[in-house]
């Protein structure tokens, strides 16, 4: 199995947790966003979007979208869950998932903060308020959300799940871009807890064989 | 059952067309995004994201995010499937609504369109060259996505899923915004089908009873 990513996208530290949490062993490919490897022609062909991870099994399936992936991983190798089944729990971890992956994440990517100082001309200041504003207003609501859960070690019981999946990179970047981020003192429960778990640990940024200063 | 929803919101729009697609009638609450009433206390209440839609079940479930409610009501409402469960295609769906879901859609609803003519005081040309420039990105993605797969009626074979779910919301705005959406024949091709279909034509904006000209 090989994994195209970068070591700092969001999206491939999701998958590397996931990978990891399951114990599948992967090949990495870096593919380096920064310099812009995700718009080169090779790179088109493996993926549409010009963006990362993509995932090429041993059998040859190729799939992209980190949330496709870590389904199609979850289907695969169901050891260890990480999409309950049961109902109410799955629609609670999906709910608070996509409060990461479709509300908070995608506007504050690279390729927007890119258009926003290459196209709008906006100051670094206004770009990192622009960050800012929507980390408060997701990270506000999903802190809400775990509010009206029991208290657990993780977003939703005592193992991690896609929620925890999602939710650590995002409060990772929002700290790097010096979002207040004890306001959410949920969050910041499951966040303490995951970053010492092993798991977390090996799909750090910092960790990975492309990881850059 | 219950949706909160707006007449010309996308992802209301999208659980609209599952709702009708399984025959599962439901109560219409009108929230009007337009003058903030997704900002109010009571609405946040329901919904701490601030947002639309929200489904509220006969068993008293309150559930936010589009895709959590879709998945819900297929795992409630299996009889006529919108994920498939087989695991190829499945992942395909899954890749495909999420291009749409994640990467074409929040960087342009009406939230962020307000930011950016409120917050950072663009221009309406430099306001419609951000959406039309990330439909751009991501239609071509989608098509080059279904260009991989057979033609079929559908996006993916001949019944409706997710991805169509996701993309004839995404279309009819992209339509609305002056993108040219015949550059993507694909897309068009499903499109066209899935206007004349009677649970997509139930879930138009113009046909709900919020409807505002």
């Amino acid at each position: 199995m090989k994994l195209y990513g970068f070591f700092n996208s969001s999206t491939s530290y999701r998958v590397r947790i996931a990978l990891a949490l399951k114990g599948i062993s992967y090949d990495h490919e870096s593919v380096n966003i920064r310099i812009g490897e995700q718009a080169t022609e090779s790179h088109i062909y493996l993926n549409p979007s010009k963006s990362v991870p993509v995932l090429l099994t041993d059998q040859g399936v190729k799939l992209t979208q980190s949330l496709a992936i870590i389904q199609y991983l979850d289907d695969h190798f169901p050891q260890i869950p990480l999409i309950p089944t049961e109902s109410e729990l799955k629609s609670r971890v999906l709910e608070f998932s996509y409060v990461i992956a479709c509300d908070i994440h995608p506007i504050n990517n690279l390729r927007i903060l890119k258009y926003l100082t290459e196209q709008l001309n906006v100051t670094p200041e206004i770009k990192t308020h622009w960050y800012q504003h929507w980390v408060s207003e997701g990270l506000n609501a999903a802190e809400a959300l775990l509010r009206n859960q029991p208290e657990s070690d993780f977003c939703f019981g005592d193992q991690p799940t896609l929620a925890d999946i999602c939710l650590i990179p995002q409060m990772a970047n929002a700290e790097r871009f010096g979002c207040d981020i004890t306001l959410y003192p949920r969050l910041m429960s499951v966040y303490k807890r995951c970053i010492q778990h092993p798991a977390f640990i090996s799909a750090q940024p910092k960790l990975q064989p492309d990881f850059l200063d």
